[in-house]
């Protein structure tokens, strides 16, 4: 298990709480309360964004970084079905940093903010010794109390994703290699892609009342770390086809592999969820053509815990979770400060 | 107006917003939010603790820092009245950092939320390329839609604290000045002030509940810059006796001034609050002796935004803002990155 997973469930396991209020607390994209006689679900994820680690600042102008800050926290709601509903955004910013860029962040973050029907309701500011730190945490409310877990899925279930995978990673490596400017228009839309994501919140919602889906999460951290989190959380398999998956082929123009960035990428903030194989056709007719289009990638399988690939003229091979890890070397043998 | 009130009020301009679920937006300790049809508000704070800005990794333990940074965010639930339920957690981590500390952090908050009865429902983990940062959100729940804002006192109503003030600045500078170990009853009980401050949430609730009680707040920068922040919300003026603040004396025996202290020290994470002078005697009388004692320092004037202190033998003057402030220096004169 890698480190980050490992440190979940650690928590999981010493903290997980039940409470009358409290339908689902640690391990899934966000957590859902009831307050008491509520007409709805209320649903709260948090999300960090740090220099030098999640951004570089050279890299993305300040308006970016709120609207994409913003953007991977609504992530969060889309994947349950949740109306974004509150936010509260906590800045950490080193002494240089003018109050232009601080306003041009804040014009950024609620330009996506506006257009989600968030609204930001507090945060905190501090100075910090290094770099900026961003923390937001979103309040997501459902409709008709219909939200969608990670858990869920059956085995048989078909896998889809929404709209393209790899693609900010794409942008990503034209950043790192020093192409900062697209020049074409797949490389624009690719660094697009990484500075300003677009969460898929209607699409979530849409997915959630359809009342057609079993089981729901975002991709984060890539197809390869977050399709196992979805097996564990719904205690099956899954295979998926290599030669399905909704790549962005353009990345070969730059040197890379579209499979690999699709499987290990990360940052793409698609929709990942199954469908009993009995409902696949009435979803595919009934989905509205105006959201990201949706595509069938794999089905989730019996074998708890085992993800398979199928790639093109190769034995199916077992999938390795190469996606971002913060700590992937943190285990229980280091010693303590 | 100092730097981080600035950037609080150009957001509040800016992006202060109606929406008929929310009571409360920026500019509260914690904004309020009324779930349709539930049978309370919920209240939404978020506080952020940094390393080498809010604390030192050699002056305090994973524990206690764990305890410390729910500790905090509590006190801004407590300031309202509210009752604490859930919360979130979000850690930045540099790479050397074990698992041992990570759950040695776990350990102390946890030790504080059980007995709060508030439970930890997710969070998120980043790598950090520099020190710790550490981002809680906190969620309470009113108990009869009782709340109490910042807002709300009038000239003529009486000012109390809850606690001693000052204690938590004085072993901060015991720390500081390398004098880690209390050698005696009171250093020790400074530095485990600073260490593990007690949010008042039992007496927060008691006075939200008492229905005695006009405004309140948390005071966690220092009475010099807090007590200013309630008078601006109350459109109102004040004035205080330094001969009846609640310091800490024994500070003086390690060359700090008591007042000083109690004015400018911050995270007292004590209560401020006013009382219609007709209540006071009621308040002071049903006011439950098991609760930290609460002190009457002054009273509300008609004089928006002026804050005078009486010191004995001189003269009143107005009372300088000395306390903390991250961004004293941001101001719009500074150029963009």
């Amino acid at each position: 298990m890698t480190g980050e997973n490992r440190l979940i469930q650690l928590l999981q396991e010493r903290y997980q709480t039940r409470h009358p209020l409290l339908n689902k607390g640690i391990g899934d994209d966000a957590a859902v309360l009831h307050p008491r006689h509520a007409d709805e679900y209320w649903l709260v994820a948090t999300d960090m964004l740090l220099e030098n680690i999640d951004f570089r600042r050279k890299w993305i102008s300040a308006g970016c970084l709120g609207y994409k800050s913003l953007a991977v926290n609504l992530s969060d709601l889309a994947a349950m079905g949740a109306r974004p509903r509150f936010f509260t955004v906590s800045l950490a910013l080193p002494a240089g940093i003018s109050e232009r860029w601080i306003l041009g962040f804040y014009d950024g973050l609620t330009e996506l903010s506006n257009r989600a029907g968030a609204h930001i309701i507090g945060g905190d500011f501090s100075l910090s010794k290094s770099g900026i730190s961003i923390s937001i945490t979103v309040l997501g409310e459902s409709l008709n109390r219909k939200v969608l877990y990670r858990s869920g899925g059956r085995a048989g279930d078909l896998l889809y994703v929404t709209g393209t995978l790899g693609q900010a990673a794409a942008g990503l490596r034209l950043l790192e290699t020093g192409r900062r400017q697209g020049r074409s228009r797949s490389r624009t839309s690719a660094i697009q892609a990484h500075r300003r994501p677009e969460p898929r919140c209607e699409a979530g919602l849409w997915l959630a009342q359809s009342g057609l889906i079993r089981c729901m999460m975002d991709l984060s951290d890539g197809l390869s770390m977050d399709l196992p989190r979805l097996c564990a959380a719904s205690a099956v398999g899954a295979e998926i086809y290599a030669a399905d998956l909704p790549v962005f082929e353009d990345a070969a123009h730059w040197g890379c592999d579209p499979v690999d960035l699709a499987l290990n990428g990360g940052e793409d903030f698609e929709l990942l969820f199954a469908v009993p194989d009995p409902r696949a056709g009435l979803l595919e007719r009934s989905y509205p053509e105006r959201f990201p289009r949706i595509t069938r990638i794999g089905r989730l399988t019996r074998d708890p815990g085992k993800v398979w690939i199928h790639r093109p003229g190769r034995r199916p091979s077992r999938l390795a979770e190469q996606g971002y890890d913060h700590f992937r070397r943190i285990g229980p043998g280091r010693k303590a400060d």
